[in-house]
């Protein structure tokens, strides 16, 4: 496909740090084009190139830095892109995205907003790509759709969860978090937190992780997603890592399968994305390390394009079943990636009337 | 006491990082003063100030500094002080602390080497003070004996179950911890390792949390500990922090009290040591914090200099009956001012023939 | 002095972080009590245990707890300590400052607002303490005054300085800072900007550098302080250090003395705080350290109650005569402390009418 | 080229920090081929897959897993390849280095052994690829031949300082380095000092800025080169950063140019390496970053594959004639990138008898 022929695309919220990943990984997409870029009332009429402090380790192409900033405003939306990636924080996606969709836009959004609303599939495309045909129910949005992506910690829990639950079945899940910085933003944790010292609390996160995983890995019945019968506690903690979400994950299993047949499970591991060779899908959803002190968050995160979760000290549980350790990269798989991901799976399945690949 | 009433003591393995704080909390100690000093061979015969690479952040005083280093030397015991504090590693302490014992000296080690012998108390004076029963059947260290000091993270643990078990019985612990450098001593973990990025992984502490616990919490019964029915599942992690272990906590009882009565029992714990109002006993073995952040290391890790346990964040757990963010100075509580009041604690019954305050 | 008789104090901003900082000093000080409190209209009325988010080691007690916050406005000043310290930022102390002065308060100000005002004093009471004379000159302020302490970077440079300057005359600095992140307040430095990195800009930092170590070295004469001639020439940077800013120093010297006579110099330095006794002063302004790595931020910090400077690596400079490497603590002595001094140091010459101690 | 017309080469000591650098990057190489490695008599023998703890991000493919690891042994030098990168530290190089030499072997070094030796190219290939001519005159190596990289901070300044040279003529220079811990290997700085703290020494660094920076910039006059006449004053300190090391340096130059003209003979220069294509070649070896808070160590270290300095906050020096800050990634361009330049060029020039690409 000549750059000319890829489909235009626009980023909602691009100058700040997940709209920055967004834009970043779109600039070297196969498919996809950033046409349009949006921001807050402030920046917009700028260039992109002045209006965002551009920290990506990559320099801004010219094009990019050229492209005039349109103000992300509910009121009078006018993009011409069909799929618009929304990094608005919830906040201003509230009062955004639901708008942009009744415009006739399929937004991919990467806020909790809608999450939860029951016609709206939140999608891992390797664990629920079905939960796609709640799209078909979505009048309220109609003619457009929302599609979101989840929390930044539980995209990890889930790649991993998901082969277990496929194989084994899942009752309990007992998950502790160590999470990066990056989650919060560029400025929302400060540094006074951050050196010698954690902080056991990230706000709304463990609630997230519980009902999110639910829905995830729920089934879809006619018009809404029967969530999963699965018990989860959560504990969530920041730490002072830049990208790198790492979970200690405890399981208990209907089934009670060898160390063997989990491992099996989790490095066997493919799934829709994988058979469509979606670009950015990686080769494996997960990678088992066998070194007993891995996975490291600085080490790892960047695994399969930064698209894959690994998992290592995979053993018995004295209580559950198993526990073992995940990683993920939070604002890769966890958000810019994942969302990108998702409208990739939702082209491929020719869910967006109109645009095809 | 004027310091030459005091009693002298002695340190084994005085230069390295536990033993520098050892001889920082024996500075200002009101019973015990530091008498003698011993060390590798390379530093035997040089004095204290030359041969310890002092990194303490109050000054050596002139005495201390220039106290001649002796030889740990196992084969040729013969220092004057009947109580001896050992900050040893374990492989020095396994060839090392039995003898001292055998020659008449009560060793008091922070090494695991002989924690899970049967005949040794490992003791949390708070917690359980009566294993100090078992001094009288250590016929194979007479005439002296051996004490130990519990892992730097079991510590943490043990001071906040213990009122739990108390009063509403455990069954299961299901801990995974965020455990700082410095347990792991000067040189032990390297800077690659904690910048951007964490370990999970620390050898053979899950185990010792595992047993420790089990030991500690146990009863004695005639000359040996049976240790409590507790299943206990350890994930062990380390992170950018220099002093403090962050413990995260999920407990199921055998009654299932309310929220408000678990909070009192911790924060109502007192014990033997608080009742003798020995020096080193915290005024609270436990603090619950109510912020909703904390505790956090770098903050809360110096309540009641360092020796007691914060813990905050109590919830119900919804796999358990209740769950917790625990912390607790490792450097202090875990391990030097542990020992000393292990020391305390033993002479204030009376255990230690020879030696009274 | 029983804390009924002290002299009651007030700090404006007092919820902040250099707030809590002279909070926690006041405490405990021995002269003075705190009386009075205010912050921004936001957290007026309320009790200061509710406003600040207290962060400093020690608890708060309850009496300073229960302390009701009353606003920092200058259209309505209405305290009744006659000695204020202010810890607002420069634009709140543009706002406020000059208004408290008028109404007869005598401010000691954190601020850089006034500090380069032909007529204010910019103190170092080890330094220029004869700077005090320019008080009887600020008739724009009468009845009350306006003292100000440097910023946190400068005060450990001219510690360091002035007694070389005294000696031997010094012509031109080099400095080289790397400043710790709790010299930006409590959300200063993004965690983003300090893990795994280091940033080379701090806005304003090195005229302040600059211009202040001219001002602070220079002469009173009359109702004016004539600056030192010495160039001065600053490149600041943020590292990951709580606390404790590092300069890398050289300095050219109108004599040339031998590196004996420097650090002579340097570690006898002895001043008037150190002649009466002051009670925030320390022992010696500065301590020289011998050992080749030292000083280090974490390590000595905190020496002499973290109100001196420490310098280490003192030697030859192929380009200037000496260069050295000196260390002070920026929220104590840079910040609360060294304003607390400064008051000390002018209640103990007399300057401020009506009150004495 | 196909992979089997590649040039063999052998990396010594290639299962350390350094090695393993330039393992990672003759995977990817257009001219090379990595066909031998060495290590200690402890590894010799094994996979290198499993005598090495492989740290990079990329994994380690299986061929070179396979490879069978020799021993760095000076009396049995046996290897098949001519061309030879030493990844040893300075002690093993010194026995072994000078052997393999006289042996055949022409042998890049990263080691500081033999930088300073009279008949030794010290080489940064855009500064002063003419020193290669010494070569003719090793006969004491002779079949064979040594050449050297300079310390990794050596080469950030050298890099930035070349053009100014050239352009204006240097007289003086003053740096200051904030070095990455990398630069001191895998297990070369406990996380002990590099939590909340920063360490102000690096043995033997600063003689080498001082001593390297000079020869680098000299003239070849015969056998031998005339160090150049720049007097150079070095402060290195350790921070808190993974790769990247950062210098705040001063120049005092012969001519006065503007600072626009300094600017552009440092963004403006190219030099052989870039006029050869040469394959690890920066395209610019200096880039001028114009925000007001770059270079950062995290942001800025892989511009142009991490083989390129960036400079910032460009400006004049109240004492010397400008100021700037530069930086540069430490294991990348300062070592074994460094290094596989250096051959690059030699062999480019055809220096290398023999060997032709």
């Amino acid at each position: 496909m000549t750059i000319e022929e890829r489909i235009p695309v626009a980023v909602l919220g691009a100058t700040g740090s997940v709209g920055q990943r967004f834009v970043s990984l779109l600039l070297r997409h196969p498919w996809f084009r950033l046409a349009e870029v949006t921001a807050s009332e402030r920046s917009a009429g700028r260039r992109y190139g002045e209006a965002a402090h551009w920290l990506q380790s990559e320099p801004l192409p010219d094009e990019v830095a050229a492209l005039e900033v349109r103000p992300t405003d509910p009121t009078d939306v006018h993009l011409d892109s069909r799929l618009v990636f929304s990094a608005l924080d919830s906040s201003a996606a509230e009062r955004v995205e639901a708008a942009y969709a009744k415009a006739g836009h399929f937004v991919v959004s990467n806020a909790k907003t809608h999450r939860m609303d029951p016609d709206v599939p939140l999608l891992v495309p390797e664990v629920n790509s079905a939960h796609l045909g709640l799209l078909e129910h979505q009048s309220a949005h109609a003619p457009g759709a929302l599609l979101t992506n989840p929390n930044c910690s539980t995209i990890g829990l889930v790649l991993t969860l998901a082969p277990l639950d496929a194989a084994f079945g899942i009752e309990q899940v007992h998950v502790v978090t160590m999470q990066a910085v990056s989650g919060a933003g560029l400025h929302g944790v400060p540094s006074m937190q951050m050196i010698d010292n954690l902080v056991p609390h990230i706000g709304g996160e463990e609630d997230k992780l519980e009902t999110e995983t639910q829905k995830i890995l729920g089934v879809l019945r006619g018009d809404r997603i029967d969530p999963a019968a699965i018990r989860v506690s959560a504990q969530c903690t920041r730490v002072a890592v830049v990208d790198g979400h790492t979970l200690c994950v405890s399981v208990k299993l209907r089934e009670s399968p060898g160390l063997d047949e989990v491992r099996e499970a989790l490095q066997g591991f493919r799934s829709a994305p994988q058979e469509l060779g979606l670009p950015s899908a990686p080769d494996r959803p997960v990678h088992v390390l066998d070194q007993a002190d891995r996975p490291q968050p600085r080490l790892d995160r960047d695994i399969d394009q930064g698209m894959a979760a690994t998992v290592g000290r995979l053993r018995h549980c004295p209580l559950f079943d198993c526990k073992y350790v995940a990683l993920s990269h939070n604002t890769l798989r966890g958000a810019a990636g994942g969302s990108i991901l998702v409208a990739e799976q939702a082209l491929a399945e020719g869910r967006i009337p109109g645009l095809e690949i």
